[in-house]
Parts: structure tokens; sequence; C-alpha cells
């Protein structure tokens, strides 16, 4: 059976989320039904959550596992009143860090303001990404912090939105067609700017079985066609000395932060 | 003088990195120089931690705070030495979740294998948000989980990105233009999904602020401008019962968690 857990935040729940699935991940063997309830920010929602994770324990007959990010104090007591195991995030942590910091807490958080310059710096980054993506332009790369490149379908797209999301990175990408790929050489326009170059590599089965989703049996998702192309653009990169990562393995998360580490690139938002 | 920082983690950081941002968002009054570690997973990494936390102590003159999300217990213990305050996130709830769950933890991750299904539908998702951004096309509709509707530069696009991103959800986005807007009604081709619509509201003296940035100076940026189409559209809202949110005050994550609460939609990612 699976084991139901619940992330509840006064926010968004995306810390208490992202905290949680770290730590399920720690017990892989194990299945989970996961509930996000976003927005417990008063008495009245409180009770509704303890209301929910009741019925969900007397439906399992196991108690679901919680994990909070609750600013306020008595909206999370009415939290631990539940039939649940608390794991209460704030609680364990901000006593501790009061003490280390010498400054009382501003309970009031949950609603945080919007930092205005970094959401334009990150929306900026975000409208830069998509007029600069699969080549479609070429003649903003003197402001592009990177240029991805590689085979189509090796994951540059959802990397740059990624840089330009979670890092403000103004990101372009450029694939790298037959053409490119045959004459074993960079097109003149990412020459210019060869020290802002990274490219993306993926194994051949995971790139046909990736191209097959989306053309089956074409000759574009073909073994010998994605094989040549493979070959032939790790060809450019090693005559290029263009730095490049194989990704077959990696969630865009960890492609982007392994970009970032490999080049010192600067994130614009923390 | 502002207090240092470090996210240290065996995978991407992004973990430490999320949950040390609402902490630290507690002590609203203090300033913090932020250094994210990823890849510490193995003792050589996890000694050269240690060195910069020490130079950064002795430069700072006070123990930077440690975040971490190591799950080797050895390399845990070797940034345990350095001068820092540490607060270890797993050290602190896999034993009590350990218990819980009755299962021991896989001590292994850091390196978790990527979720093919996951990654097909956030990649296809992301890739469906690109080709219908900005009423691109509206053929698609009929696949489309969700489709925003606002003025232009009312945050559909980042909105729409990070849906697909986070929860693989299909999301386009339609401006609706001066026509429409003169018109008081809504496009034959979002009339016929009228169920999926959802509209973004926006204050006009922060739309005043955005468009100008983009476009100073313009009639696009002029207040009578941005308010004329701000009342024609809430007015659109209203008289065809559209759901809408205003999201002035709010973050992209804020954005996409609300519209989810909101229209009751469904995640294809967890």
């Amino acid at each position: 059976m699976n084991r139901s857990v619940f992330f509840i935040s006064d926010g968004t729940g995306i810390t208490a989320e992202t905290l949680g699935h770290s730590l399920l991940a720690q017990f892989g063997s194990l299945k989970f039904d996961q509930f996000t309830l976003p927005y417990i920010d008063s008495p009245e929602r409180a009770h509704d959550a303890v209301r929910k994770i009741n019925a969900v324990a007397a439906e399992d007959g196991v108690k679901p596992i919680i994990i909070d990010t609750i600013v306020d104090k008595n909206v999370r007591k009415i939290i631990a009143n539940a039939n649940g195991c608390m794991f209460d995030v704030f609680e364990t942590f901000v006593g501790k860090l009061e003490e280390e910091l010498g400054v009382k807490p501003n309970n009031t958080v949950g609603k945080h303001t919007v930092d205005t310059l970094a959401y334009k710096t990150r929306i900026d980054a975000v409208h830069f990404a998509l007029d600069n993506d699969d080549g479609a332009r070429t003649r903003q790369y003197d402001s592009a912090d990177i240029i991805l490149i590689g085979v189509s379908r090796s994951g540059k797209t959802p990397t740059c939105i990624y840089l330009a999301m979670q890092f403000g990175i103004r990101a372009a990408n450029y694939p790298l067609t037959e053409d490119d790929l045959d004459g074993e050489h960079l097109p003149k326009s990412l020459k210019e700017h060869k020290n802002k170059l990274f490219g993306l590599m993926i194994d051949a089965d995971r790139l046909i079985a990736i191209r097959n989703e989306r053309k089956a049996n074409s000759r574009y998702a073909s073994p010998q066609q994605c094989q040549q192309e493979i070959r032939a653009i790790e060809g450019i990169y090693i005559k290029e000395g263009v730095p490049f990562l194989n990704i077959s393995e990696m969630s865009v998360e960890e492609i982007a932060t392994r970009i970032i580490q490999e080049t010192g690139l600067q994130r614009r938002i923390n």
C-alpha cells in the first residue's frame, strides 16, 4: 500500500514539496501518495486541512506523513492535532537560527513581497530564452550569457528555460543541423561567440527513443541517423574545443547545475 | 555586515537552497551572502568545501551558516568539522522518517535516476508552452490543459512555462489585442475553449512600469493605454464569466500555484 504524505504551507508549498521529495527519495523502495495543501494561512484553513488529513488517515488505516513549512505557530498547532506524523520544518530550524543570528524571526511571512528587480531579471531572461530558442535568431548573441548547442532533441530548450527561470541567466540555443554536421564545422554565427558555447551530448539509444516519441519510424529517429549525428557533433566539440556534457541520465535541474559548475557562469538571481 | 550562508549538497543543491531561502526569509532584517556548493559527494570534495567555509569564516570573523542535504554520513561528518553553524537537514529528519516508515533509507542517493515518463511529460509540456505562446497558434487548444489570457506583459508566458516545467501542465496563452478589447468580446478561437480559459489581471501602475521597461515613453506603455486595456479586459472577464486573478504582487510560483488551486487543474507530474 502507498503511504500518504501531505505537504502543507502557508505559501505555495514549493519548499515543503522540494524538501519532502528529497527526504522520500531516501526510501526508494516505498511508494507515496502525495497531497499538497498550499495557502493554509488561517485557523479555518488549518481545520479544513486537518479534516482532509484525518479522512485520509481513516481510509489508509495508518497515519499520513505531514511535512509543513507554516510560519504561524497557532496555525501549526492546529495541524499538529491531526492524525498524522508531523515533520515541522520551521519549528525544527527557526529556533536554532534565531539563536545563531541573534535576531527575532519576523513571523509574518508566507506572504513575501516580490523583489521587483529579481522579477524583472527573471522574466527578461525567460523572454530572452524564447526569442533565442532553436537558432531562431543570432543577432542577440552579444547579450547572451551562454549559448547551448547540440543535435535536435538533446535537451537544449528546457535547459535554457530552466537557466532563465531559476537563475536569471540569459541562455540561447542553436541546433547543429545536418549541413553543419556534414561539414564538421561550427556555423559562422557561432564561431564569433565561441567562448559562450556549451555542448550537450546524448547517448544514441536515448536520442532514438526521444525522437521516436516525436516522429515514430522516421529517418530522423533512425538508429543510423542518430548515431551519425552524435559522432559528428562529438567530433566538432572536440575539434573546436567546445566544453560538453553527456546529459542522458540527467534531469533538467542537473543539466543546468552542472553547466553552471563547469563554466563558472554567474547567476543573475539567487 | 552580511552573514555568509553555504548551501551544500551531494546533488544540485536545489533542496538546500529552497529550504534555506524560506528559512532566511524569516529574518528579513538581515542580509546574507549566499554560496551554493553542489555535488559534494566525496571526502575530497568535502575537504575542499571545508576549506572554502573556513576561508569565509576567517574573513567574516563570524561562523557562516551551513545548510546541507548530504546523504553520506562520512561526507557529512567532514563538513561538520568546518568552522560554521551547521543545519543538517537529512540528519534531522531521516532518522524519524525511518522510524515512522519502518524501512532503512537507501543511503546511496544524491544520484537519483531520471524518471523517464515524468521527464517526457515535462519536456512535452515545455515544448507545448513554447509552440502555443502568445497566441502563435490555436489549433492545438484541444490538447491544452489551460489557456491563459490577458493583456500584453501581464505574466502569461512565464506562468505557462512554469506550469509546464514544474507540474507538466500543458498551458497555452493568448494575448487579447486592441481589436478584441475594443469589441468587448473573446475571439472565436477562444470562445470554443471557454472552459479552459483563465484570465490574468494586473494593476495599471505595475503594467505601466513593466511596459516602460520594454518600450519607454511609448503609447503602449502610457497610463491611458494601460488603464483602458485593463478596464476593457476586466469587463470581458466578467461578461464572459472567465475566472481571473490579479497577479500584481505575485511571483511566478505564486501565480501558478493559485491558478491550480482556483481551477482544480491536475498536475501531470509530482
